[in-house]
């Protein structure tokens, strides 16, 4: 019986990787179709979302069916509980690179934002690459030094995301409105992209060291 | 034993009441507190937002000693895991309350938004505190017709939603970037909440009716 549960949870620890490999392509994708305005790589992210939607959902359903049947009891239990978590945070990280690839599809053949943030969109988009990648190591292998380094960049990416703010309301700042508000969602689904990331790496951190952190508001 | 589990059930139901209970009252204040400008109600809703998240990190711990304890399987066991999705949007839900307060303690005094969005944010809010005040209903009573109310009404939000944006990107919009940006945020924390609304009522749906329905995107 032990066994199967074991083997059982290989499969749902395969099953997240699988899934955070889906959403850092999604990610790579999606920043590339917003950064270079690639309208075939925008639609490409947005057709293939349900794809990850439904490995999430087959994820579930192998986790409620080994909850029922293993009947599993502490850590055991709480690393199949905190499976369903992370693949919530997965789908909602694909969510977003569709968003993203969404506003890149909405103002094609124009880039969605000006020439002053593009920069600062190529930095944050790489480090969310980076990030997902990262996330897709840490799944795989539990090398917690990785939670680490996720934790750092999602930093950066904070600080990136009050940069965009700074510039639009600065006095610079000759955007239209439109602008405005495709630099504002934008930015600010880089940003939810590594505050999920940082969510999974806690979890992951917790069930390989037994520390409870918070969660960021 | 099964009467245990009917009791801690019972407890676990209770728990989502209670939290639901915190939401709405969370985002009546921001919504008064970001259309009337009122810092202190604001500061309210950013402070007690951590007893937010302590109730739905108890009722986890709750639901987790549950499927140790009583080893739930069929229903029983997939009204506990969606316990734990449903406190994790309750939690979120109270992050947006909070959100919005932010921006009205941000502005203060100030309003968030300038006179011609102003009866667009009043609707989307009374309609965030009906949609919350039905999710307490709902969890209370699991009355499955309430489910439906609550849909109806996030359509209307994301009606509204979108008509923020069509203000903003319309030629009669004087707003500078920082109004521009405010609103933007603003409107999106709105539909997030409703968003989170309609994905608990469709758990709720799901346990009462066995009918699956999909997450939206």
């Amino acid at each position: 019986m032990r066994e199967v549960f074991q083997q059982e949870l290989r499969e749902v620890q395969d099953g997240l990787v699988e899934i955070a490999t889906l959403v850092a392509q999604a990610i790579d994708k999606a920043t590339r179709a917003f950064n270079e305005s690639n309208v075939s790589l925008a639609e490409e992210v947005i057709a293939d979302d349900h794809l990850i939607d439904q490995r999430a959902q087959a994820l579930d359903e192998l986790a409620i069916t080994i909850l029922a049947r293993q009947q599993p009891v502490a850590r055991d239990l709480r690393i199949t509980v905190s499976a369903l978590r992370i693949s919530a945070s997965l789908e909602r990280m694909g969510d977003l690179a569709m968003h993203i690839s969404q506003l890149a599809r909405y103002r094609f053949p124009d880039k969605v934002v000006p020439k002053s943030l593009r920069p600062t969109f190529h930095e944050m988009g790489a480090l969310d690459v980076e990030v997902a990648r990262q996330l897709v190591e840490l799944l795989r292998t539990q090398d917690v030094t990785i939670a680490d380094e996720i934790r750092n960049k999602d930093d950066q990416v904070d600080e990136l995301h009050l940069s965009v703010f700074e510039k639009v309301l600065g006095e610079t700042w000759k955007g239209e409105a439109t602008a405005t508000v495709d630099a504002t969602l934008a930015s600010r689904y880089h940003e939810r992209f590594g505050d999920h990331a940082v969510s999974i790496a806690q979890k992951v951190l917790y069930l390989a060291t037994g520390d409870w952190v918070p969660e960021p508001a």
